[in-house]
């Protein structure tokens, strides 16, 4: 099943998507909900970020094409996106004024349906809502030479998602790819991850609860370009959608 | 003046403190609220961790006294710790099955009143609402060999603040220790922070918007105490009052 966050007349809402077309439901995708008789078409609508966590964990190197001169991590490596850098589809990424770097990343994103704590990889999946697109954007400046990567990774609309959760989907095996201007800049398959799913959400699990509607990013492949002002960015994931997003200085 | 978040007969509310006593408020204190004449003592309350932020700052390396052989940092070092590690005055600090060297962190923390993007030095301290304790805990092992702090400093239960908001202080001059089973560990003042209160709004909120009831932590002073199973950790700011925590395994 798909599910979009949408506003309309000033009320935002879930409904489910059954091509050009959108049902609104009562309540979230993930709690119990019903379906209305309320069907707009998708144009009609504006199509906002598919959820609002309460955390967003991003994993580093975890496409063995994206290490470069680095060595592979022996464990996954968790990183903290906070929410406050979430937009959704057709919003703009904002270059900070002082930024010099700051480039895409194309990610899968496992969205959440329950409360997890210690999964195993043999159940991991069950903790699973569904899937959607996002974009790790990134100051490539300040992830060099900060302590941390807080405002290389955090920074006000570093993290667009969407445009749909897609339930169903077999992680393992999804093509995966970033359009910059139109021009294919990132292809890939999930089935590349260094970590797969299970294996991310296990060791994420161990030290930190995941929550309905929170957010795994799970990692960018291959090298990465650089957003200027005026670019239209685009990432693809197979069986999501395209998310894609103007970008404009500050 | 001193807010409490706490619960009673398994309703959470805000009060204010006068002396032993917290009087029930409607909402929350950074917005419109009234006073109720629902008295209680604060012995027969829960009192929980002050606020549910949407997101909490920390800034390292930002005490002379804390840096060791490293250089002082040019600029504040931000670094995110997800929610979901806040607990509250006397809920205990969980250390995780496989974590060797726990350590505390005292520190001053500062709650916003108002949403803060762009603030400058000599603005900063109208977006604050009040400030209240908070304890950094961090795994030391992790925090030098995982690619970035994430479950060093994010883990479960590894983010105690409280016990009170209190608002009208100065926060460049507040003593400012830590005790561990009694003995002080920890014991320095606000006037040695590197970066004071107006640099680090400053700076975060030049990245990252900051929300009513958002916390940023300062930083903390000297060296710090390894935890262990069975301890009480308690942090003392100046006005504020004292976060005591137990600790135990998993």
């Amino acid at each position: 099943m798909k599910f979009a966050r949408y506003e309309i007349n000033g009320t935002v809402q879930y409904g489910t998507v059954d091509g050009d077309m959108v049902t609104r439901i009562t309540g979230e995708p993930w709690g119990g909900y019903e379906v209305s008789s309320d069907t707009e078409s998708i144009s009609s609508v504006k199509i906002l970020a598919p959820t609002l966590p309460s955390k967003m964990i991003a994993i580093g190197l975890n496409y063995k094409s994206h290490l470069g001169d680095k060595t592979a991590p022996s464990v996954p490596e968790p990183f903290i996106k906070t929410p406050s850098c979430v937009v959704g589809p057709n919003d703009c990424i904002v270059l900070p004024t002082d930024s010099t770097i700051v480039q895409e990343e194309a990610e899968l994103a496992i969205i959440f349906g329950k409360t997890c704590r210690n999964a195993t990889k043999e159940n991991a999946l069950d903790y699973v809502f569904g899937y959607t697109c996002a974009n790790d954007v990134s100051e490539r400046d300040w992830q060099k030479n900060d302590l941390q990567w807080t405002r290389a990774k955090s920074s006000d609309t570093f993290g667009p998602i969407g445009p749909f959760i897609v339930t169903g989907l077999d992680p393992s095996n999804l093509a995966i790819s970033a359009r910059l201007n139109g021009e294919t800049v990132q292809s890939s398959n999930t089935s590349d991850l260094l970590f797969d799913v299970p294996s991310i959400i296990e060791w994420v699990s161990k030290f930190i609860t995941m929550e309905p509607g929170d957010l795994i990013l799970t990692g960018t492949p291959g090298t990465t370009a650089t957003l200027n002002d005026g670019d239209t960015i685009e990432i693809e994931v197979e069986g999501i959608g395209v998310l894609s997003n103007c970008v404009k200085t500050q």
